[in-house]
């Protein structure tokens, strides 16, 4: 009997009628003849209301005693789906993260999985029980809850699952019913994509579409675990992340992504000499603060400015650590706006064809938006603009390169 | 360096300002010299929250996934507790149940402690950090989360924990400033007790004396743990359940117990032969269902009436036990009662006195209150009376024995 792992988010699960909804659904893929795993995430905005919980006793909250506060969201949603599926009249067991087999590092609030032993669930699935597993959380060797990182977690948590099971799906349910040339709530033309690479998801969902967490594609490549990304609201054919893609050859851009949560620090007057890359980097590694795009002008009189990007969220942490830092590489100052965003283009038939950069740069330029910073992976061209202008130019771009056309 | 554990009821951390003066007062302790472990329950009325989750969900929550659901209360006031404590400037950590060793059978909702392993404590309080632990929770073999039953769960694992530690004390904050010969609520002339016995503690709490979960005495009796009563509002010598006890010669009526939540439960037309009282609680006992009172009326004609008590909210699961019993043992029919309570002298001189029985009944029958059982131990006398008179019961054995008077 194949393996179906499915990912419920705070959403679908944000109330009794949905969660009551979601087992139905449940119930359907099993009685479809599918051993099944569910994995949930916390309910609504539980996490949010936790957090200001926290927040009412400290500023600056402990992170192992975070990662414990937070993973109680999960764990409430998971025994209520597993009780709305016993008053359906169905065999069903909650697991926590540590009882589900989730080994993780100990990087508190952005834990990496280092293996699951899946001994637990299969056992409840042998026993004709429907697993439900608290998305979101591990423990370390130590038996400490840890977090997998913000918001997303629960993805990876349902891929990996997916996979150390060999599950013959990982279906990711949402509010929106699959993929898009650009997020259809900023250009109504968009268009569904019927499947998609794992690079080419993993580009998207790095640079903002917000549809499922980068790690989770990631794993899923590395497992070749093919995920669904499906509609926890209508009945959808979804979009498929796999291996293969069918190749639309006569337009190499498949979509447009954008994040309007970009902060950027920029440290002015480094001294241009060998190592000071690593004195500044290592310490925001340590802090486990994730840097997106690291941009270092040509130097001057062996003065250089060295700028970078991280999440908002992590910008008074970033601050914190890198003050000490300029003094001590003897730079002058640094600087930090938050008020940004960005726009990208992905596909993975661009990196063999010349013009679409400049194709980019013109059609943002027509549309009069500044461009602050540019990065480009094989597959990807990203630039930073101002926040206000993230809009304007994913409708540009969805534009100039006819993304409503199939 | 004595070890104190201390325990922390729900109403002492309610909300941000409380849980912060819980940790003051955790610091107060460390600072006199001890090493500190503080047991906490859920947040104010967390446990109901979670239970009316749970009932928009079904009527009937699982019990296993109750559990879980409700085990995340503790855990979440366990590391709000920390985190004040760290905003204080203390190192502080959070323990679950699963974390502090506390192993415990398989019975969910009323799970009993096996044993604990106190290895982790004593590693964080050797690194000198002061240590939090989610009360009322424990875990399986399987590691499956259990609770420890009802409400008291907290004062269970608080008691279990100090003596798995060999604490030097273990402390009960309440709101309340000690043992009273009658609740002061009640009765306005009741005086606070400087200490008593864990006997006479233990029938004023199993007879609803709620300051402290009776399994904890008995726990606290076994391992001769002694137990602080005190306010966690105002400063208190409190009342010290122990082993000796200051005797008071010249009153041997301790103090005066009360329950408004008794429900009885008459089996009639039972036919009186061997095995019926077996076949009759066994099944309410692997339900786990607390029979308090039971009281058989002599035989006629072969045929005798079984009458028992439970609390109210065991009343439902005890009369869909019961009613296939009924049919099976050829009884004639069964009769609830949900509106009763009861009222109880304890003393440890009692037993060697004539006279108390004969005084109480005389008490209650002066204020015209109706007796319809009476059951008795070596240090208790108890009576079940209409729930609308304990009130009144309660006054009238408190001035009958005097007990305004050291």
């Amino acid at each position: 009997m194949s393996i179906i792992v499915q990912k419920y988010g705070g959403t679908s699960v944000a109330d009794a009628a949905r969660i009551i909804n979601v087992a139905r659904r449940i119930i359907a893929h099993r009685d479809a003849g599918h051993q099944m795993v569910a994995v949930v995430s916390a309910m609504g905005d539980t996490t949010d209301a936790l957090l200001a919980l926290a927040h009412q006793i400290t500023d600056r909250p402990d992170e192992r005693e975070l990662d414990v506060l937070l993973s109680t969201g999960e764990i409430v949603s998971s025994t209520l789906v597993t009780m709305a599926l016993h008053t359906l009249g169905v065999e069903a067991v909650s697991l926590s993260g540590l009882q589900a087999g989730i080994r993780t590092d100990s990087v508190h609030r952005k834990a990496s999985i280092r293996a699951i032993d899946p001994k637990r669930m299969h056992q409840e699935l042998d026993a004709g029980r429907i697993v439900i597993v608290a998305g979101f959380q591990g423990v370390t060797e130590a038996l400490d809850v840890t977090t997998l990182g913000n918001r997303g977690g629960s993805d990876t948590t349902a891929v990996a699952v997916a996979a150390a099971l060999k599950a013959a799906r990982c279906e990711k349910y949402t509010d929106v019913d699959g993929l898009y040339t650009a997020d259809p709530r900023i250009e109504p033309r968009a268009r569904k994509l019927m499947d998609i690479s794992y690079d080419e998801m993993l580009e998207l969902a790095s640079h903002g579409a917000g549809i499922i967490h980068p790690r989770a594609v990631e794993l899923g490549q590395i497992y070749d675990q093919p995920i669904l990304i499906t509609s926890s609201l209508v009945e959808s054919t979804g979009t498929l992340i796999h291996r293969e893609t069918t190749m639309e050859p006569t337009n190499k851009v498949r979509a447009i992504a954008h994040d309007f949560n970009v902060a950027k620090i920029t440290i002015r007057g480094v001294p241009d000499r060998p190592g000071i890359a690593a004195t500044l980097f290592e310490p925001l590694a340590q802090a486990a603060i994730s840097i997106d795009t690291i941009v270092q002008n040509a130097s001057t009189e062996n003065l250089t400015d060295l700028t970078f990007t991280v999440g908002k969220h992590d910008l008074r942490r970033t601050m914190e650590t890198v003050e000490p830092l300029v003094r001590e590489i003897g730079a002058r100052d640094f600087v930090a706006d938050d008020k940004l965003g960005k726009v990208s283009i992905v596909g993975t038939g661009m990196q063999n064809t010349p013009g679409y950069a400049s194709q980019m740069f013109r059609a943002l330029s027509d549309a009069r938006i500044n461009i602050l910073l540019i990065t480009t992976s094989e597959i990807r061209i990203t630039c930073i603009i101002a926040e206000p202008q993230v809009v304007d130019a994913v409708r540009a771009l969805h534009a100039a390169f006819a993304l409503e056309q199939t």
